[in-house]
């Protein structure tokens, strides 16, 4: 593969180049990269804006997360965090710290997963910054979105009696996680060994390549419904139910077996002979909507394929709780990653 | 002093812990830091956004840095993109990585600087992440800002016959960069000698708690003046002029005579035999305003202490020029600071 240095193009250089064949989607994006600032206009919507830091070593390893995808999955964390206040993402601004150690050619697949996502969703790059880093790649991503001022949908509003739902399937990029995770060991204990990851691709996929669930917001707007809150599931099911609970002052009774596990994660785990639950409970980067309806808008949701039905919301005293299949009840637990405690 | 370890709040609580009093400012500021994303309304304003990557090791040096002053001025640079939009800062996000070197006091010591700027010039603090690092402390911020549509004011629209002027005075920031790496250099050999910073407070000020010129903004505003042209100087007067020119398609005539130099930079820069105007030129980070006006807004700010009109644009062919004390005529040259060419 051809090597470019980064000194070839120089900071502004490089920007522009990796800039350079953007395309804007929105009427809303008055101006893009390269003046001081992105203008943006909201014909009267309001903006929803949100941020990410993403650092090698702590939230990827380049050692098994190809750049494009790397690129593509900075994108849809922060779009999926515009979705979850049931905004339309509209812009971004990506901002990277790379060392020499990177090629323009390295960049440029970064770039084109980040592109790739931009389309897809037709998100508009509209800013950014270019840093020397020697510590490592560092990635910041601010995304913003507009959606009716009536319309944002808080984590803090929901009521007793609401329907606790989920869009997708849960754990499998956490499973998927523990198979590369796996590889990487085995690899560098043994280098002349192929990593084996035959059948893994659904897992691998849900970790290395995402989405943001834009389609369940497209649905909520065309089906008229409105959440009474909701979040995205970026650090597993249990945090973000506690919460939801929490900001919204209610408690809630969740059922182990609705929790939506596709049956490639299912099987996955048992390999691992660790249990799918507590990869959905606990996992994270799913990236799927938690949310809550009112019972009156089940009819509305019952039969759509990708919306599960996974428990409902109580008074706050009677605390948050898991039904196992088994019939016991025991309290959730934020088990969730956390880049502090050890 | 106190050290709390910052696995002492998780990631959740720590910003939590960080953002507990903030108050908004501003009526667009519709939700805060806390759910998946902020909300902002418009009033009818376009929004201009712009965002910084800092790193340590790269743009700051811990070892002179306060850390009050490093959270001022990460917003300030911000704010100064926004200002140089034309446009009024509102919002800002502010993510940070940081290692267990650092205590939860610290921090505490870096927010207090963020919210001292952020109170000075009525910004709102609405988002953010906390990410943890291991390879040193990490910054970045996203500001926003409103303005009318008619008032934006782009780097591309500067024409013929325009002057070009600048606020404030320049090379300080610089010259302050020296004389803080000289005192590192000197405490590294020898511990045991204090910091000699006699006298030179207005160039230390000028690197570590420099202002962004939305007073400029606000007189333009009052004055009813629309520069043709602007952009904030942060990378050194040359390299910005040589930006607007290139952007606009236009040349220009720079009078070393009229650069603004501080009477305190200049004995300052004497003390290190260099020369001023090439501190002006070519260091970075006075965060003050370039711009260029018709010739018929002359008299709206002939008087005003804060603006030096220091050259005039000229057709492209004519290239970028500074006419020295001297009488003799250079093209300008970026030397500006380009992390990545050494």
């Amino acid at each position: 593969m051809e090597r470019t240095e980064i000194s070839t193009y120089g900071e502004f250089g490089l920007i522009h180049h990796l800039t350079r064949n953007i395309e804007l989607h929105n009427a809303s994006s008055i101006l893009g990269v390269g003046d001081d600032a992105a203008v943006i206009d909201h014909f009267g919507k309001q903006t929803v804006v949100t941020t990410d830091l993403l650092i090698e070593g702590i939230h990827f390893d380049l050692s098994y997360t190809p750049l494009k995808h790397l690129g593509y999955k900075s994108i849809i964390a922060n779009l999926s965090d515009v979705c979850a206040m049931n905004a339309n993402p509209t812009q971004v601004t990506m901002s990277i710290g790379v060392s020499n150690r990177l090629s323009v050619e390295a960049l440029e697949e970064f770039y084109e997963g980040v592109y790739a996502a931009c389309n897809k969703y037709q998100v508009d790059l509209v800013g950014g910054d270019t840093a020397s880093s020697q510590k490592g790649f560092i990635i910041s991503v601010t995304a913003l979105g507009e959606v009716d001022a009536d319309k944002v949908v808080l984590r803090s509003t929901a009521k007793k009696g609401d329907l606790l739902c989920c869009s997708g399937n849960l754990g499998g990029a956490y499973i998927g996680l523990l198979f590369l995770e796996r590889e990487k060991r085995i690899y560098l204990e043994n280098p002349s060994i192929q990593p084996d990851l035959e059948g893994e691709s659904h897992v691998i996929g849900r970790l290395l390549k995402p989405e943001a669930r834009k389609d369940i917001i497209d649905f909520f707007e065309q089906a008229q419904i409105l959440p009474t809150s909701m979040m995205d599931i970026s650090d597993g099911l249990s945090s973000e139910i506690l919460h939801i609970c929490e900001k919204s002052g209610v408690g809630c009774v969740l059922y182990e077996d609705k929790i939506p596990i596709s049956e490639e994660s299912r099987n996955a785990a048992f390999k691992f002979q660790i249990d799918p639950t507590a990869c959905a409970l606990s996992g994270g980067e799913d990236y799927e909507l938690l949310f809550t309806i009112r019972q009156e808008d089940f009819d509305k949701i019952k039969t759509h394929e990708h919306i599960s039905v996974i428990g409902y919301m109580t008074e706050a005293d009677k605390g948050a709780h898991i039904i196992t299949k088994g019939g016991n009840t025991y309290p959730i637990s934020a088990q969730g990653w956390n880049a502090f405690k050890k």
